[in-house]
């Protein structure tokens, strides 16, 4: 028997800054060096930025090819990691150069995952313009797409070398993106820090409606105490070879949900829907207190996510459990909070039987309209 | 900025034995354990070897699915790799389940990367079956596939967890597909090993008119050598971050000739003949005797393998060299012998200007004709 025993080292880096596409900024030029890139961008950023960008790409003197995709949810496929593929040899990337996806989490994941594959991996950039790319899903190390009608079928777990962030790219996102958002940035604070959650419950409604632009001195150290926390999470565990995740905080019941609406419901509201169940089962069993519940119900609806709907059903939320057991190496590892900051493990499928999430689903229904002051069930195409 | 850094640590065997599929053998039982298995295999080697592995797997105690697949070098596709991960989801492979390919480098090749990607990477284990796989292409950490008629495109460098090989396997392989895999032998052992070299000039013949089953005494040892020397290249450059290779020797201008005979000439064929011409550059260059040389052809000769063919065109090979430039980040890196088990490399691309390029050509010729006592360029259908 022959044996072959190797180490790879990686690491990356997360800058988040003002003005990336300043010409002035030197952060392209910082961030390519002297390689050749290719970019891939989407029409709506192309619109908002595409300008901007050719402006600082010359300012910088990098070697860089623009490519613009529709790269959206039903793009995110095979087909299309094959096309940046294609598009990367055509003009001429080499196994030393370096692509880059600017957008949101498709163009990232799409681009990510060409990256992994072409010439059998070549560097990778991510420069993530929605909330939920800047402080969760652009700066892990996954990359997916969906195949055979599975989501997230295929994908890879490796490091992009760097992460690129500019605050005011998130001035240009739709007001429901900014909110669903959101929902990941209390995930983190909820799991893992109170003094984040007190700030998003004293500023978080003011972010939303000035498009992360007030209160301006906060804007960055949220950001920076959200991808932090993020980080953290991530280098303890970062292949996800430990099936307990913390991070994992509304996202037990979520992927059912999002399915079950048919996408009408969006990631960071099904999110939100699963932390207010999920925050009710940790009630009923004991390990917070209903005032710390309010206190969860009511920063979610001042940050305008839902925290009811009707597509959450008892059989639903039973078999996305199922489905977590099988994801999770047979066990649940539902994530409930323990207190503001901090949470834990409902480890297995039998502590949340039927009875315990039916009651779940009526008590989460009483508490927001208690809270918000209004009925719950708003029907999901009012959201 | 927030940085994270990691290291991923990763091994893998190779375990070369007789008797794999006896029911009495603890190999599979111990390389899959508890695990679920799909292993996918193709129509010939289901029909060589099918039953034995059904018997076996009862015998172990696994529990593993089998399907069946033609995969052969038009199916080297992403179609074919993404048909393997579904099969795999079809019959509920985990995350912490196993795939595994038993059969020819197209086999190992999609199942390798069906496992890099199937629910982000799953344990792979390849069982080659041809020689080439044997000793050279299913050892490594390379999986690819073809993908806008560019070969290997798009791929990984991902270690199987196992390289689980069986000698017996070979007796069943087509005569030329021996002399194919023969050629990578004499690869490694012209650039590391005298003694290798020797053995084969000794029992070569013998091994590929017997099916590799005689000299009996021989057979393990000259695999096991043969496989210790490829480790022990890819420990030093598991990533190919180092573009100077040893075991690149015979594959600069080979990849042009498969391209040009339309795949007439097998891979192992044009490496043959890569090798013939790359020792004669060394002979003309300098950096090895006309005696060695005389060897080295007459060892290709004796195993069936050709040295020169009609396809081999100074402007072709000048083409293969620019494109080797363009892989190896720049420079040439041709490998030449500088003796019988030892090796270096022609570094720059002027170092072979077209005039060297012709007259390599006209030697090679000169040499296989007196070498082999039989004009050179044999029609390449009657290989």
């Amino acid at each position: 028997m022959t044996e072959l025993h190797c180490e790879r080292a990686f690491g990356f880096r997360i800058c988040l800054e003002r003005g990336v596409l300043d010409p002035a900024s030197p952060a392209l030029a910082r961030a390519i060096g002297d390689r050749r890139a290719l970019i891939v961008t989407t029409p709506t950023v192309a619109m908002h930025y595409g300008t901007a960008f050719r402006r600082a790409c010359a300012a910088a003197g990098v070697d860089v090819a623009l490519a613009v995709r529709s790269l959206d949810e039903q793009h995110k496929t095979m087909d299309a990691v094959m096309g940046v593929a294609a598009l990367a040899r055509s003009v001429g990337i080499g196994r030393r150069d370096v692509l880059i996806g600017f957008g949101g989490g498709v163009t990232t994941d799409v681009v990510s995952l060409a990256a992994s594959l072409y010439r059998r991996g070549v560097a990778c950039i991510r420069m993530p313009t929605s909330l939920v790319g800047q402080v969760d899903a652009g700066i892990g190390l996954k990359s997916a797409v969906n195949a055979g009608g599975v989501k997230s079928a295929l994908g890879r777990f490796d490091p992009p070398e760097l992460v690129l962030e500019d605050p005011t790219w998130l001035t240009t996102l739709p007001a429901r993106a900014t909110r669903s958002g959101f929902a990941e940035i209390v995930k983190i604070a909820m799991v893992r820090d109170a003094a984040l959650f007190e700030l998003v419950e004293l500023v978080g409604c003011s972010l939303v409606a000035s498009q992360f632009t007030k209160p301006e001195a906060v804007v960055l150290p949220l950001l920076e105490r959200s991808i932090e926390l993020m980080v953290t999470e991530l280098r303890q565990n970062p292949f996800e070879e430990c099936l307990e995740r913390l991070v994992d905080f509304g996202h037990t019941f979520s992927p059912a949900l999002e399915i079950e609406s048919a996408h009408v419901l969006t990631h960071g509201e099904a999110v939100a829907i699963d932390m207010a169940i999920s925050t009710e089962i940790a009630v009923i069993l004991g390990h917070v207190t209903s005032a710390e519940a309010d206190r969860i119900v009511a920063v979610l609806h001042a940050l305008g996510l839902p925290t009811t709907t009707a597509w959450a059903t008892t059989p639903l939320l039973a078999a996305a459990a199922d489905a977590a057991v099988a994801h999770r190496g047979g066990a649940l590892n539902l994530v409930v909070p323990t207190g503001i900051g901090t949470a834990g493990f409902v480890r297995e499928r039998d502590e949340i039987g039927s009875d315990l999430l039916d009651f779940s689903l009526a008590a989460v229904t009483a508490r927001t309209e208690r809270v918000s002051g209004r009925p719950a069930h708003v029907p999901a195409r009012a959201l």
